[in-house]
């Protein structure tokens, strides 16, 4: 189970080619939420999301010989992006499995990453099964998104610059938002601060309809959504809280909280327009939480994870017909 | 005339109100270059662009009576953000002379902001005459957008943090590429690199059209541009480089180079899509000299400042034509 120790040393070894984010505000953005608001921001992250961390955490930990073999991971989105940059630096071969009909630039994006991309058809093939077969065959290591204990110590270092920052800025108590998948970034930066800043509770924020970590907190076991697709979110849509980052949200994390699309979508427009960052809906759940729910926050201060910011033209679009005009 | 040492000065009044803004990079960006590109990213200070750092340097280094009758200045975008912040910090009165035809979310926006918006209309009034009679009537002082050794000052204080930033990257030796319009920023950071890190050139980078700092320091005596209007990187048109800031410019700076509106906007579309920033096209004219004419710069590495974000949805919409897809 990921513990403080692991998660520094997971800093230590990540502190040569990770970026501290910045811990970022605004006055309009505190003005519509009604108390100050600490955005980190993880979409300036390398790769665009917080999952570069985690990757590197994880293929650093690896045995340099196992690790020189390879790794494969199953993503279209962020994750295949943070591997596949780990593994580039390392200069060992990424295979990262995705669906035929995953969009185009993201697969152009993968491989332009310098990992072999293996496409397959979602209707007909499991992933799984050939993710097997690739990995006996050629000894690759897989690198899960989140239910991996070095995954979510390098998501923990966020954490880490999160008791930083937010002491500098003189905030000792306040909840922390944090956008939540499979819940890798949520646990991680929970068992941080759990040690390093007690006074900062964690909230795992997720859509409407796919608040599995929200409700699995609230029955004290791990629940799963109705459906895998259906919101803009795409980023945080998985099926349950994962196995080994349950127990650690279900120790540290206070309840969760939940936005609609239209919120997420109008957290995306202010953070372009007040902020000048660019966030992905699922990447904004957290801000959308503390601008659009503020009557289930406490304190005079909140602190929201900006988690990611790879996002189609379309959907940005979209977004910005939510702007102020 | 604006020195190191009054850089120095703007630095510690600076100190607990500016933000200190990351130096970022992307792979993504350094292919297209061909070379490492560093992104200074003042479109994350406050107010979305360098503009607060020169206006409260020269607020701050009023004496406290004059300062107490409050400020004035003509502007319809990122100074007058600028000043009214830093008035509204001092608790001090601002008065911003806009066009009576500027954006009605930009009056609103400097409205928020606390600041007093006397508006003119630009065929049949003179906002100088109107300006000057509000000042005497009530003893405000004009706080200039370039042409005033503290206001340049203040930008140069992005200048020092430049040089440490490119030392900690390792950077020694490189141009650095400013956006510029008057020459506030561009003179204010050349001061400050002249001193701290000599192997760092600056060089003023503009629209095609409105090169007046490329065509005067190729001159050697300030040119004006033909027009004042019809690029879409209006942050940055101005009649010619500023008195103050162009013997500044003359001694420190390398040749100008000079940016496409279409280049400009692809710029933009860039730092959306691989860097998570907003700029706006004005704020982008560095980022696309690096991108698109590199040609004409040295070395491995290439600094660019990206001076601002405040961009409107249908400007930002045309320029995400330009992505990546």
């Amino acid at each position: 189970m990921t513990s403080i120790a692991m998660i520094e040393a997971a800093a230590e070894r990540l502190a040569p080619v990770v970026r501290r984010t910045p811990l970022l505000s605004s006055d309009w953005i505190d003005e519509i939420a009604g108390r100050r608001v600490f955005v980190k921001a993880e979409c300036l992250q390398h790769t665009g999301s917080f999952k570069f961390r985690g990757a590197w955490s994880c293929l650093s930990s690896l045995d340099a010989g196992l690790r020189a073999r390879g790794v494969l991971a199953y993503s279209s989105g962020n994750h295949a992006q943070g591997v596949a940059r780990a593994a580039r630096i390392f200069g060992v071969p990424a295979v990262i499995i995705m669906p035929r009909d995953a969009p185009a630039l993201k697969i152009a994006n993968t491989r332009a990453m310098g990992a072999e991309v293996v496409l397959y058809d979602r209707a007909t093939e499991s992933r799984e099964e050939i993710g097997a077969t690739i990995s006996a065959e050629r000894g690759l290591t897989l690198v899960r998104p989140y239910d991996d204990a070095q995954v979510i110590a390098g998501q923990g270092t966020a954490g880490l610059e999160i008791a930083e920052q937010a002491a500098e800025a003189g905030v000792t108590a306040a909840d922390v938002l944090v956008c939540c998948g499979g819940g890798g970034l949520t646990s991680g930066i929970a068992v941080a601060l759990a040690d390093r800043a007690p006074g900062l509770r964690v909230r795992p924020c997720e859509p409407e309809g796919f608040d599995d970590a929200t409700r699995s907190l609230a029955a004290g076991k791990r629940l799963a959504n109705p459906a895998l697709s259906g919101s803009i979110c795409d980023a945080i849509l998985t099926p349950s809280p994962g196995e080994i980052t349950f127990p650690l949200l279900a120790r540290h994390c206070g309840p969760g909280l939940a936005v609609s699309d239209e919120e997420a979508l109008t957290a995306v427009a202010l953070a372009w327009s007040r902020m000048k960052l660019v966030l992905e809906p699922g990447g904004a759940v957290a801000l959308a939480a503390a601008l659009f729910h503020g009557d289930k926050i406490e304190g005079d201060s909140v602190i929201a994870v900006a988690s990611g910011g790879n996002v189609d033209a379309e959907v940005f679009r979209r977004a910005l017909d939510h702007a102020p005009n």
